[in-house]
């Protein structure tokens, strides 16, 4: 194993899919005994210290196909989490003193968000003895800040695809629904949509093109797929 | 003196305003011998080491005032530095080591970017035997990687600033000429603006709000003053 650079500065990855209906987070399962000798078995972002000899940014990558499989995919930093409290829960002390077999004391952490799409790929990648995609609303009390940090990623990642829409397409499959679209625009922007408006609006955009395809194996109307044409989005900027 | 967190981690503070014609940053003088045992005179940005009992925030505000006199402003963490070649100049090693009487290993640094008015009372605040407000195209090489901080605040600023425009005011005076105006945001956004169709555009917001007074005391054609409307540009938006 190559050497801390030392245990104080950490990287943290808050990767998010979308699963047509929504968000979900990709968590690493924590397990091990708390200091009352109960079982853990909670959740965590995957993150962890870093070497002497790589950058932040080698670091959040190493570390989160290390600890989950998932490679190649851009992550994103976001910020740095460096409360003086971020360490204090006796929980996450005795967890992290065991794992770092040292004593644990202030950690910063750079934490990272990547926008991905939850393709069959992906998902076999993932060792779900190992780590989870949870949705959103199914997250509940994580580890250290991890729910702070995932909150602040959100934060992120709507001001990010404001600025740039292409970012929102990341999350979809190649090919996705109209309604898909919504729900996930409907998600990042916190408002709803109207059904009809939202139709106009993107059969007036050229960069989303529809498809002579359909949805198959459905119970309703099957519904037509589009792709996102990344050329002519650059085009209309 | 409050002990450290530790000697890996620290903040920077680039400060910036705007002096009616350019931008200038508040830098700090480095003085001391090099190896070589030539002087030391640089600059750097203002920024040290973190404290065991302080959060980052507290520790920037705390830095950048204890350096420089600057205090009550509002800074922004805008991205973490953490190459592995960031502390690897002898000549920075050497003096970070004179200055902290230890040896320097791997330092992360938080960064976070400020826009004040450059007034009076700031510039009195300033020791110019300790500090000054460089223009950007003045600033030379600075310590560490210090220079690249500067480049992303700008690019964080740039995307601020775009994502809201209410920022942009913090760098002007109370009262401010459409020039002055035009001159910040063509640094801003990297784009010559035309002055005829630039009044013609402030003309129509309803936050920028003409004055009935005048510059006083120029040798060409006194320019009317304008004030921000903070209230009417939230209303706007």
């Amino acid at each position: 194993m190559a050497p801390l650079a030392n245990n104080h500065i950490s990287v943290d990855c808050a990767v998010f899919g979308f699963d047509g209906e929504q968000l979900r987070i990709l968590l690493l399962k924590r397990s091990g005994v708390t200091v009352a000798g109960e079982e853990l078995n909670d959740f965590k972002l995957p993150g962890s210290l870093i070497y002497q000899d790589e950058d932040l940014d080698e670091a959040a990558s190493r570390v989160l196909r290390e600890l989950t499989g998932v490679s190649d995919i851009a992550l994103t930093q976001f910020k740095a989490f460096g409360s003086k409290d971020r360490t204090s829960n006796p929980r996450d002390v005795h967890w992290l003193e065991r794992a770092q077999q040292a004593r644990v004391e202030r950690i910063v952490t750079i934490a990272y968000f990547a926008l991905v799409k939850l393709d069959k790929n992906l998902e076999r990648s993932v060792d779900p003895a190992v780590a989870e995609w949870r949705a959103l609303d199914e997250v509940g009390a994580l580890a250290f800040d991890h729910n702070l940090i995932i909150e602040e990623a959100l934060k992120a990642i709507r001001r990010e695809t404001g600025n740039d829409r292409a970012l929102v397409f990341d999350l979809l499959p190649k090919k996705f629904t109209a309604s898909q679209l919504r729900t996930l625009m409907q998600i990042l922007s916190g408002k709803q949509l109207d059904v009809r408006n939202f139709h106009k609006k993107i059969s007036q955009l050229p960069y989303i093109v529809p498809l002579d395809e359909r949805q198959q194996g459905v119970a309703h109307r099957a519904a037509r797929y589009y792709r996102f044409d990344r050329k002519a989005y650059s085009g209309s900027r």
